[in-house]
């Protein structure tokens, strides 16, 4: 019992990195001594130090004999840093009680053999779902090497994402409006279609206080996107892509010239190549991605098998109409066995709103 | 706190009069001596004995000195039945405790006084809110005159009743199909376009045991039914209604044949008038409507104020799909401060769908 409590307050504090650590995963550590904390740390920045180092740090007083609690099994490779396998060996823990095994394959329980083979006792499975949910974007990152893609969306109990006439300010209140904008920092890009930024001249910014601003891309297959967007003007400070299958040297030109990078892709049905633009995004260290549309987009990815969660926001109103924009466009399926299906439900009431999470299955 | 108790207990007996008593309410009494029940009833179908005299007549030994607990104020007129102040003085009865005050014009208080002008002691105010819960249908009846309309209907979480090429079956799973027959029988009536008979031929039963099937009411303005539909063929067994403006008497004629009840109606905006509708129903003493689309109808209903509640069933899926129907059509709002408001939101959870309740603000 006394370990699920100190690795619950190990979770609670990994998630202080959140938005700041990607495309590494979120750790938490305690370091326990008869009883006692006696140190903690979290894995605050990328390319800083681990959870495991800041937790040794902290201690005041001897580490020896100590228990160590981590989320995450302890790396044995170098990296950006050096192995916290190391640090562990040369801090006398006796014990280290693990959450999640990392799945990283330069790890993979190679971390727990070093330990044991230095003497140290090792725990595993301590709250190990809740570890690897902590993760989930890291888990999913570290295996497939594409970013994990939640599709967002805003609508009506009626499904409309707009009104008639395309207005859409706003369809939901300020709770849910502000857990956007946590979501947009939490990942570490935000992609929309061409259309959106036509439509919207949208800055796709956190807009809280201490938060960072996801990277930003653009699919924009013909190189529509205006050369005075917001976006464009604005892509010196926030990293900007262009997923493009345009090669028309007098469009790239003044874009590369504001700041933005082209990303090069093949055409498939007609847009750009998703799958192909999310290893590209992946290679690019992008471990997750918010897909806030429009509608056509929505549906190419889900096509696609690029999305892996899908987050609903449901308003307490209706717009009625039939040409008003839905939430996923596109053709669409014919038979209803062939809908997408979803898993894994999540509610979170926020005021008059409602948000409706879920993992879609067979997604990449 | 005993009195709460009792209350309780009568407002979950009345239910089970649910569907069978429309368009009188739903009416649960106990009688409770020294502190024992010593007998209970409750109003089982329109037209026979109401609670307050089913339990009158089920107390073996002594009304004298008891006390009436009753979810509803007792009638004071002479209706299907004589008036329940009647039995209650006879019966010796000498405390009468009151859910909810009959919002009937022809009671409203009368009860209470004829009671109290007999020496009985009266208590009002006990569980109102849930006394007036359970009769919302029948406080709106008698008010209004018009039905209470809830509109129905089943949509992926992308907003979809049915995929582009207008597949539905099943977009829920069996117990949210469930729950709307059970809520068939609930209503006096259930309300489709005649878009919704061509395209899905439907009976619109309830195929619950036990369950009643309410009356059906197809909007049809130009009396395009076809004649061998499950709806006209069934029509001497199931009342049915077809409202329309068309007076062509070739079209008319079969129809009244095969036992529909045709319901001439001037036109609004090119389709029947629905507040003319509601009215000629309140007439026909359908004090509620189950109203299940489709989509085009239901924006009328909405545009109208006929609708008084939404119940939004959400199923686990997608189905994207630009001309996919959505669930109100229409011409729908262009600003968005003109949208439908909803309040009062209720969910249930069914398996792995998500039914959404919500009263619709500034309905009739």
């Amino acid at each position: 019992m006394t370990d699920e409590i100190f690795m619950q307050m190990a979770i609670d504090l990994a998630q202080k990195g959140c938005g700041w650590v990607n495309p590494n995963p979120m750790v938490g550590a305690f370091i326990v001594k008869n009883g006692k904390i006696i140190g903690r740390g979290y894995h605050q920045k990328y390319g800083e130090l681990h959870a495991e180092r800041h937790a040794i740090a902290d201690c005041r007083g001897s580490t020896r004999g100590a228990t160590l609690y981590v989320t995450l099994e302890p790396c044995c490779h170098h990296g950006k840093t050096p192995p916290c396998t190391d640090a562990i060996i040369a801090s006398g823990i006796a014990k280290v009680v693990i959450g999640s095994i990392d799945p990283n394959a330069l790890v993979a329980g190679k971390g727990i053999e070093i330990l044991k083979n230095h003497g140290i006792e090792v725990v595993t499975g301590v709250l190990t779902e809740q570890c690897e949910k902590l993760n989930e974007v890291f888990f999913h990152y570290i295996t497939k090497k594409t970013p994990f893609v939640v599709l967002k969306y805003a609508m009506t109990l009626d499904g409309k994402i707009a009104t008639r006439i395309g207005k859409s300010k706003w369809i939901t209140g300020e709770s849910a409006r502000e857990k956007v904008h946590l979501s947009r920092h939490r990942h570490a890009g935000i992609m929309v279609g061409v259309n959106t930024v036509i439509a919207d001249d949208p800055l796709l910014t956190s807009r809280l206080p201490d938060t960072k601003n996801p990277s930003r891309i653009i699919c924009d297959t013909h190189l529509r996107i205006p050369i005075d967007s917001k976006i464009v003007k604005t892509a010196r400070e926030i990293e900007t892509y262009i997923a493009t299958s345009c090669d028309d040297q007098e469009k790239i030109e003044p874009l590369l010239a504001a700041g933005c990078i082209l990303l090069q892709l093949p055409k498939k049905n007609g847009s750009v190549n998703l799958n192909e633009l999310m290893q590209r995004l992946g290679e690019k260290q992008l471990d997750s991605i918010l897909l806030e549309g429009g509608s056509t987009l929505n549906f190419s990815a889900l096509e696609n098998g690029i999305v892996n969660r899908v987050q609903a926001y449901i308003a307490s109103k209706l717009f009625g109409g039939e040409t008003a924009k839905t939430p996923v466009g596109g053709k669409g399926i014919s038979e209803v066995n062939q809908a997408f299906r979803l898993k894994n439900r999540e509610i979170t009431i926020l005021d008059d709103d409602i948000l409706i999470e879920y993992d879609v299955m067979g997604g990449v």
